[in-house]
């Protein structure tokens, strides 16, 4: 957004330069205030930023990328209704795709922890500390209140601390209004791998973040690893099971589908650039962000994946492209980091900055104040100022923010004569027939359609468009009145491919099928 | 709620008197402002007031009620872990369930429009919108462009009239931030079944909101009927189609299942109440609000299904609880009403207060004020107060909320010898085995656990209890580590209560496995 934000803006009277922005959400989210989501301390839509409000001179498309051809020079996305492709044409690329989490590298974290890299990780994860107060409150059993009531987080980096912090806060304030949760009280733990927290801090201040940590109650086990995940709890290396309601995950950063896929150089996942931004051996490719590895000019090794960072990346990488373009030479990206600023619960904060440090309450309030003023958008600023403010009067919120929908069956109504898939488009959903009938037509070699099935009641179609990720390889069309029974792709493709048992009995069958259309009459 | 609090309040001194409310969400919702909350003009958040914060003299249940029985006098709710059941026991019951909406007797409705019933609901209509808003941006065909672009809502109630007025006026303001979509322009209709809108009112004034409507470009088409639905829009009674991207449903009131499924006295899905809003026939169950119907002893007929009533029905009814626990006779419910207000759009608004007709800017004014001095809480007050200041200066939110989450699939991991379901319990999951062995266990005559089966890889378990809603007939342990992958109750349900085809072949294997344990060894 950044990068985009500023071309937008040095380019608005060239019209010969296009700006076009593609994220597969429409706003811009202010990562840093995550755990004060989770902790009912800010709202999750005041830290949420619309991107066309925030680039007017930009084309944006609210769509996700299916990948990108260096050499035709193209960028693949899904188009409007999902189930066709659009192909935007680049002169210059610029790839900010960050890291994704990978939890399958311990058993049971992917299915028993809480990740918390997005604004729906946050909000999830609030949600269901609010709901293990709720079921601690009525819980008759101690042993089991107990354990609904502890929280443990797996990594001690900044992500991992200020989680855990917050949420002791939030429910040190809010366990009065939960009576019988109150008499067993909460339990807070960090885990951490290695002999310190907060690594990229000096070990001075890291000292002090520990030391804070531990007067506010929170157990802190160092040096170990969580080595399983339950829908128990955790067990680390040393086998001590550590019974748990919620397991917070911070750690196991990943590269991005997009990034691994490609061809471009690659060091662990992060895709290898130039002190210019220029990916390596690309003239027209540029990455930035998380998801680059970018030599750090003013100090040794490589920049650190912060926002600080990235957002001065991105109007760097803004001012080459221009460079570039009007034939001048790029520049290296040259910035020292200002510091860096953590909060470890109730008031109190630790900073480094300018080679200063300081802790406590006026760090607190100086991380505050930063933040602040980085948030984008005048009306977040005030929002989340009034949040702040709120604070110290009410008690938090523990609105468990449910979005139980009316009942809502996933199906579909169609007439005679409708059409509900055409061959050649991409295919997103599966369907069981629920009343009616419906024929399967393919493309003969005139381009006639030719009926090579008919579907009645209880049979299905859709799924090998789903399976074998090919567009659709026949037009259905509706013979009667049609109900239908809607699976989406990614529910679909989420049983199948974690199941490889399901899995290779369905493609047998499509192989079946398409092998011997006519079979299937 | 009201009843509650005002119990709570009334008996604080009375240690023999204990209120408990049961509830399924732990926040109270302020319903009026939804349509609001659907045209980004108020925060989701900020309407929500967390019932324990709101009522601290009443133990809180943050649970659905399963059933209740007038002879045992029992309320039997899930327990904490969602596995057992968990009975209370009453000498007063309070119903106030209010309805809920029956999509289903307008083919494709249920499938293809959106209701506006619940907070969710809110929620999800207005990402809708904002989704139709972001696909039509980058549609390139002219006339989907226009489909998507168009909004239809059933229904000329309060409700229907101000989620259009609302959408309207959002569209409006926000459309300039979508170039392409702008061209287009947006279309707003309103289909009503009688020959005025908002019937709840005089005729005057009715006629009012319709003119004003119109003149904000709203197309309301009256003495008409949707008669089906589909995926491409509505077809009405005349056979006239209209394209739509939204559908907005507002009719279609049903009983709460709980009272339908009673024994109690019912009129058209609504439980029968003397003046005093006892169940007529019992002494001790009392129902109000829009479950209720209430005869209306200030005018002729029942109450209308308002929430100025229905909080006034919950302060009475706590009343007359404690007058008939301390031996006085309960009073008649006798509430006139105070009026009716509604918005119509770009500050305009129609009331009818004390007899007197205003409407416009000045009406406007009033429904704002009173709905700000109605929300409970003063946390609730502030932030909505903000958000209608900011709203002045800012233009409106259009960010897409997205709850995404980091992939997690929905499975489980256990260890060896870890128990997955108990026999007894309440079923709540279907199980697909991904890797390892599980063992079905049944107890036997003297108690003790006898293998009925063994099931490996590919082969599932947890149906029986699922599709023939009884505990569980078997425990499943572990033979060896066992990654499962989960289905919850509700996503089975949805899918085997929607096809009755899969629902008759599954039950017959059920039923084959329930003769038969042994046969599936």
């Amino acid at each position: 957004m950044s990068v985009a934000r500023e071309l937008g803006r040095l380019a608005r009277r060239d019209p010969a330069i296009e700006v076009h922005l593609v994220s597969n959400e429409n706003f811009f989210v202010f990562q840093p205030l995550l755990p004060e989501i989770v902790a009912c301390g800010v709202e999750p839509a005041h830290i949420l930023n619309p991107i066309r409000q925030l680039c007017p001179d930009v084309h944006f498309h609210c769509r996700a990328v299916e990948s990108f051809d260096p050499t035709a020079k193209t960028v693949t996305l899904a188009a409007a209704d999902s189930r066709h492709r659009q192909t935007l044409s680049y002169d210059h690329l610029v790839l900010a795709l960050g890291l994704t989490i990978d939890l399958s590298r311990t058993p049971g974290m992917a299915e028993h922890s809480k990740p918390i890299k997005t604004l729906g990780d946050a909000f999830h994860l609030r949600n269901h500390v609010l709901d293990r107060l709720e079921q601690a409150d009525i819980e008759p059993d101690e042993g089991r209140r107990r354990q609904l009531l502890t929280v443990v987080a797996v990594g001690g980096g900044f992500s991992g601390v200020e989680t855990v912090a917050e949420i002791n806060d939030m429910l040190r304030g809010v366990i009065r209004f939960y009576p019988r949760a109150r008499v067993v009280g909460t339990r807070m733990i960090l885990v951490h791998s290695r002999d310190r927290i907060l690594n990229e801090l000096t070990e001075g201040l890291a000292r002090f973040a520990e030391k804070k940590l531990r007067q506010r109650g929170v157990e802190i086990i160092l040096d170990s690893r969580v080595k399983e995940a339950t829908p128990e709890g955790v067990i680390l290396g040393d086998d001590r099971r550590i019974p748990a309601g919620t397991v917070i995950c911070t750690v196991g950063n990943a590269p991005h589908p997009l990034v691994s896929a490609s061809s471009l150089p690659q060091d662990k996942g992060r895709v290898q650039v130039e002190v210019e931004l220029r990916v390596k051996g690309f003239s027209d490719i540029w990455a930035l962000g998380d998801a680059a590895m970018i030599p750090d000019i003013k100090r040794s090794g490589f920049c650190p994946p912060t926002a600080q960072y990235a957002l001065r990346q991105g109007r760097h990488c803004a001012r080459n492209i221009l460079a570039v373009i009007s034939n001048r030479a790029p520049t290296p990206f040259a910035f020292g980091g200002l510091g860096q600023l953590a909060v470890v619960g109730h008031r109190c904060g630790v900073a480094e900055v300018f080679g200063l440090r300081i802790a406590g309450i006026l760090a607190w309030f100086f991380w505050r104040s930063v933040y602040l003023s980085k948030l984008p958008g005048l009306k977040c600023k005030v929002r989340v100022a009034v949040d702040w403010l709120l604070d110290v009067v009410f008690p938090r919120d523990i609105t468990k923010f449910s979005l139980e929908r009316t009942d809502r069956v996933q199906r579909a109504h169609y007439r005679r004569g409708d059409v509900i898939v055409h061959q050649g488009e991409i295919g997103d959903s599966f369907y069981i027939i629920e009343n009616g009938e419906v024929e399967v037509l393919q493309r003969g070699a005139g381009g006639e359609p030719i009926r090579v099935a008919v579907r009645k009641a209880g049979e299905s179609f859709g799924e090998i468009a789903l399976l074998k990720a090919t567009p659709r390889t026949a037009t259905v069309r509706c013979l009667t009145p049609v109900d239908v029974i809607l699976l989406t792709g990614r529910d679909f493709r989420t049983l199948v491919d974690s199941c490889g048992v399901l899995r290779s009995r369905w493609m047998e069958d499509v192989e079946d099928r398409l092998s011997s259309p006519a079979a299937c009459k």
